[in-house]
């Protein structure tokens, strides 16, 4: 037996990928193993691999260094190590590495490049029929959103009571066709009806899953997968803990080579009734243990915040706990946890019934800008009533909001901040949300402003004497800048008493 | 000497005067003391009167019976009593006397009739000169406000650097004509110049005043007095304490007779940096002891709350302390005050440079109805940029704004609960703002609930299986009422998916 195939060349932080035939008899995910360990001047990992079905066994890497990478496979049903090499060139346009917490509540990704996210969610994109998942990378692609939250498991939820495309396991799926919006609550965590093998995977939902994953990478866009959470009648959220375990292990040698992954413990982990936070910290010191390349780990909410000091977590993944209060809360996450703060979930523009789902794009919009000058990060959704019950929130497919393209705008004014820095919130006047950047080179020589549902004719500001500010006003809704012109020391700027304007002061000379 | 006239014949709950003369040499208001008993078989009270100039000197008595009243006059210069009678009727149309607490967090009109405070603020509005008093008074009455806050003291501040119509003390003011939008902060408190006689009132700046409490009672408007302030040039918020004293002495002696008078200690009492809390509490004394009507009683913050619990205090008067949460803190406030919450100061609808003068219409709008349907009361006040400084907030004049004929159709769905009730927050679901009446009496008869900035395009209500309710959508905005029919149990009313709406659901069976 041999390796049926490998890459000779592959482009670092991309993915070489080693193919080997092996048995397909009795239980290969739990009876079989296979490991692969890489050796380069720079480093030396041992990651494993995973059974991908039709007597198939793969092992991935992603190699963080230039150069000539030695590996060997060792699997329980080889008699001899296999061994070979491989050379990894210089990574290739739009690959930047995986991203990485930057200036305690930052990001970037692993070259050094600025990563300001502007994320999205669209819980179950990947496991819809037709030509929806191709709609929404074709959304995607035309929008500022460089993140996107989704999930491994199907979805069971208002609004989510269609089979999936396919399911992660071999069996089969309770009876859908009793559901209707009225009672499907009744059907929550394993439903009557489900037979399911929790030790045999089903490795074309997973292979689907991650060509999508793929995809994305392509398109420069992180994929914040959601590996648990409760919204099921199939069981998935609630099995035992041997089986979350390889479902853990399996997720993680298959996807962790991807550089654009980012692990979401789960969403609204506090609703998952079957798990503790015993459970929670088992999976983390999985991925810990597992993942070598230590993506981006956190654990998202529902009522109440898991502990965001836990030292696994690198950052906060939050969902607002205040109706009122979401974007404005950042600066005191910042000082509670000292990591990156995004608040995936803010409440989605839309129109549907739920209190969660039912914003203005202008109200969204003022979130994003009202965390960002607060030096963290927001989250997008989109949750409008559709005929055909396709919601960009669960569903992807394309946008009817009115933030997408202000969100757009609003990444473009963070790409200039000068010296790609991140934001960091500053005590100005009271009734201003201003952000500097977030280390102390070149103190004083850039503020963000925000004036929110506030409406000043005019703002006086003082500034330095002996230095020149170069001032623009900035319409957050309608999208324009318009510039004042250079000021020193004391002036005053004239304002369009309008609603969600900023003032953009750069320091000149 | 005698009475130099008396009435014989009084409306209840209007004024009973008795003028006397009397000495004008020396200090008559230091040296000087007249007071009046009254008795009827109801009530015996007996009040200070005061010297009203020109060798005058006023008794006056608001009765609260109907009936015969006996009355003897005591004056240091008076060698006897004087006695007289006179018959107090019933009271005329609009007149329901004074406003008192009813059902802990309520006010209702002695008479019981129930009273909807919707207040503003136009803080020396008596004090301008020329026909801005008179235009202040055609604007109220065809308002919805049934309270207006505004201060004794002229005010020092930006846009109200000119000189007031007139002064309470004999004396000279210091020089404005050296005041500017720049500089006006560096003379606070007693600038340089002043030359006053804390010792001798101006009779004629408080004739003026008290004749403007006689236009709004008789508009049936609420004259919640500010008595002190800190926005000064003059020294009156850094008197001695016997002169404060005398000052309390005298505006209680000459205004507690009016119906409509409500004391405020100070606004943003914080900021009087030379009066402490037992100064607060000393002027809360001379009030209880001396307004023999008790008159509602509260004091305004900056900052930092008043003890609101001080049973003195009959109602909390508040300034949001929160930028972002202003009405949606009035059930906490509720529970920790058990007394009615009036949130006078929420910010101003209007574009002035100052956070607390630029929201829009709708956002003010939008802090009432949050208000309200959590059991309090909200105050409006306005604060647009005008060519001559005449800002609603503090001169009074004519309404720019979005709001206010909103507030107008706010008061309407108020006057329209059955029973008259005051409004009490109920838990229903987690993004509804909802109301019952606030007594048990009649439970499940009425539910308010606001959407605020949440756009639900349906909603499910669960009532009573064996009851009928009827169901209007209300846009608060639009001013409109829809009728959407008879209900049971559980039901789905349709609503518009826009922000701004609320459901008036009233049992008819």
């Amino acid at each position: 037996m041999s390796v049926l195939s490998a890459q000779k060349m592959v482009e670092k932080w991309n993915i070489f990928e080693a193919e080997l035939p092996g048995p397909s008899a009795g239980n290969p995910f739990t009876e079989q193993k296979i490991e692969g360990m890489f050796c380069s001047k720079n480093e030396e990992k041992t990651v494993a691999g995973f059974y991908d079905g039709e007597g198939r066994y793969k092992v991935r890497f992603m190699p963080s260094f230039e150069g000539e990478y030695k590996y060997e496979l060792k699997a329980s049903f080889l008699s001899e190590t296999e061994t070979g090499t491989f050379m990894v060139t210089a990574p290739g346009e739009g690959n930047h590495g995986p991203v990485r917490v930057a200036d305690t509540y930052h990001f970037a990704y692993e070259d050094g490049t600025r990563y300001y996210s502007i994320g999205t969610t669209c819980y179950v994109w990947t496991l819809q029929t037709d030509e929806l998942p191709e709609q929404t990378l074709e959304t995607l692609k035309n929008s500022a959103f460089n993140k996107i939250r989704f999930c491994i498991f199907p979805k069971h939820y208002d609004y989510n009571l269609d089979e999936p495309a396919s399911y992660p396991y071999e069996g089969t799926p309770c009876d859908s066709s009793v559901l209707t919006k009225e009672n499907f609550q009744e059907y929550s965590g394993c439903a009557p009806g489900n037979d399911w093998d929790y030790y045999r995977f089903n490795p074309v939902h997973f292979q689907k899953f991650e060509a999508q994953i793929k995809n994305l990478m392509e398109l420069g866009i992180e994929a914040d997968i959601i590996v648990m959470h409760p919204y099921d009648r199939w069981g998935f959220s609630e099995m035992p803990a041997k089986c979350d375990d390889l479902y853990w292990n399996y997720v993680i040698a298959r996807l962790s080579a991807f550089r654009n992954v980012w692990w979401s413990l789960a969403n609204e982990f506090d609703l998952l009734s079957k798990k503790s936070d015993a459970d929670w910290e088992r999976y983390a010191k999985i991925i810990c243990e597992k993942d070598v390349y230590n993506h981006l780990r956190s654990i998202h909410n529902c009522k109440s915040f898991y502990d965001y000091n836990r030292p696994w977590i690198t950052h906060c993944s939050i969902q607002r706990q205040d109706i009122y209060k979401t974007g404005e809360l950042t600066d005191e996450w910042r000082l509670r946890y000292k990591k990156p703060i995004v608040i995936d979930e803010m409440a989605y523009e839309g129109n549907i019934q739920h209190g969660w789902g039912n914003i203005s794009g202008r109200e969204l919009v003022r979130r994003f800008w009202e965390t960002t000058c607060r030096g963290g990060y927001a989250g997008h959704g989109e949750t409008f009533l559709h005929p055909e019950d396709i919601l960009w929130w669960s569903h992807g497919g394309t946008l009817h909001g009115e933030s997408p393209k202000r969100l757009k705008f609003l990444y473009q004014i963070l790409s200039e901040i000068p010296n790609a820095r991140g934001l960091a919130p500053k005590k100005m006047n009271w009734d201003e949300v201003a952000a500097v950047p977030d280390t102390t080179m070149g103190a004083d020589d850039y503020y963000l402003i925000y004036y929110g549902f506030n409406r000043p004719s005019f703002r006086t500001y003082k500034l330095a004497k002996d230095r020149s500010y170069e001032v623009d006003v900035i319409d957050t809704w309608e999208m324009s800048v318009e510039n004042k012109g250079i000021y020193s020391g004391a002036f005053t700027v004239e304002l369009p008493g309008k609603e969600y304007m900023a003032v953009r002061i750069k320091r000149v000379k």
